[in-house]
């Protein structure tokens, strides 16, 4: 099948990214090429369905059905690769749909597989970010944003899990006994960690603006609640990353999301905090890092779950 | 090779494992029989180097030297596989100790290799004990002893991670910023649900009793403070256990070690708090059992390190 974007011989799938409140999908190429990207934020759209339906459109649309051979999908937790379902907790619309089966009546007789979001920003990241430089054989990547999510990608593989939901590090408790959280345990990292709960916290707090980007802004100049909301977050993001790193052996945490995307606000509280914390030998050789590749490393992950065998993934 | 212990074509290796208070070895057959074991408590030798030749030269001088194909080590952790040294936080003569080249001195040319005492009792028990009539794709074993240790077995393997350290179970923070433990973190699982710390607690609360074992008889008999004892110990075990569980997407946990051999005072409080507080979907299919292998889980695990690739292992 030849590549409908001019470079013959490369091949193409769709790449799908369900957020919490947006929605991506792409054409990636085998080299990890992306001709084609749509996004959509999720409140325009009357379901999560039609966004869905809207943002794939817009890709197929510009590469070609036809030139499309298989689809990978990562999406906000919990998964259930089995089933090829959905549940994602901050998507009170989606409870157990069927979004393989969705997709696949898009793209008829193509592969299409699912993993969690935080499992695709692991794996984009390690195939084509920083991982790429400096090799990893225990690597963790997060997502912080709407939600907390993750996923591990061990000896160059992978790890999604029997049901596919491993790496739910938003969802472990840096508090236990502490704030209900909305997946029904209690002190979850998310609780804390997310976008949306630190911005309540501060508020709480006495901060008044309106979300985690605008709490960002406020800490780089300084304002004590902001301040330590991000405090807050990097201390529960550093118990939940030494947590893995002792039951993983890590040897590096990449980080994406909108709140990652906060810079030295979060990194240089969260990397104190991890030195700080970490007790045995073994867990002091993590090295933090932002994501390079930023909301792409999402698509690049799913992609990579398509991709031939013979791709470098 | 032939066999010294009368089974023509069996191969036979030797399997040390290094307690935090006892040496325990083992002659360990392919089929996972065990026609010797010696062990010695640590204690009755004036350093552990002393403790590991006696228990080593028992085995080897029934088995005789000649009949062993090599060398599967457990310890305490953490342990550098690389480099082949232990430094078990609870034997505080061992720092950097070179226990491979210890062992490959007793045993030329031959190979030796070290794990875990909680991934050789992970492994053993996945090969040998329950996990062989109810397969497990993502199993966690645990010790619970003089320390809290674990390892995992992942699709079959076992997962070591790049410096040999993962399933550090023991070492995660249940009470972050809670009370200092010798790792040089604080609030770990250890602090809280090992066998010396649940006695400790339970002295300073008014509890009169020596060791682990009198604390469960107590407990057994209904004194309040020995059951509060293993309610926390329960408490701290089952948040460590649905981390590992949202991590790797567990489908059972098996635990061994003293303080598992308490039995249902362990295990009711146990099961009922891994019930009570999962919140995903996912986490309510973990299956919590004892160990169904005794001491010899740690000595299976560590002979299936070095175990033929064509053994059931």
């Amino acid at each position: 099948m030849s590549s409908p974007n001019g470079a013959g011989g490369t091949r193409t799938v769709l790449a799908v990214d369900i957020g919490g409140t947006k929605f991506a999908a792409a054409a990636v190429t085998a080299d990890g090429g992306m001709p084609v990207r749509a996004e959509v934020p999720l409140s325009a759209f009357a379901s999560p369905d039609a966004a869905l339906a809207e943002v794939v459109g817009r890709v197929t649309a510009q590469v070609g059905e036809d030139g499309i051979e298989g689809a990978g999908i990562g999406s906000a937790g919990p998964v259930d690769s089995v089933k090829g379902s959905v549940s994602p907790v901050n998507i009170p619309g989606w409870r157990d749909f069927p979004l393989v089966d969705a997709v696949s009546r898009m793209l008829p007789g193509r592969p299409v597989r699912l993993a969690g979001d935080g499992q695709c920003m692991a794996l984009g990241e390690w195939w084509r970010g920083l991982a790429e430089h400096t090799p990893s054989r225990a690597m963790l990547g997060m997502v912080v944003s709407t939600g907390v999510g993750g996923g591990l990608v061990l000896d160059g593989t992978p790890y999604l899990g029997p049901t596919g939901n491993a790496g739910h590090i938003g969802h472990i408790a840096v508090d236990p006994g502490g704030e209900p959280c909305p997946c029904g345990a209690a002190g979850c990292v998310e609780v804390v960690a997310s976008g949306p709960n630190m911005v309540r916290w501060a508020r709480a707090n006495g901060w008044e603006g309106d979300d985690a980007k605008a709490l960002a802004a406020d800490a780089r100049l300084g304002h004590p609640v902001a301040l330590c909301a991000f405090q807050r977050a990097a201390d529960a993001l550093a118990t939940a990353i030494l947590t893995a790193a002792a039951l993983f052996d890590l040897d590096h945490v990449v980080i994406g999301g909108g709140v990652a995307a906060a810079g030295a606000v979060l990194f240089d509280p969260l990397r104190r905090a991890v030195t700080g914390s970490a007790g045995l030998g073994f867990l002091r050789r993590v090295r933090v890092d932002p994501t390079s590749l930023g909301r792409d490393a999402g698509l690049l992950g799913a992609a990579a779950l398509v991709l031939p065998q013979d791709s470098p993934c």
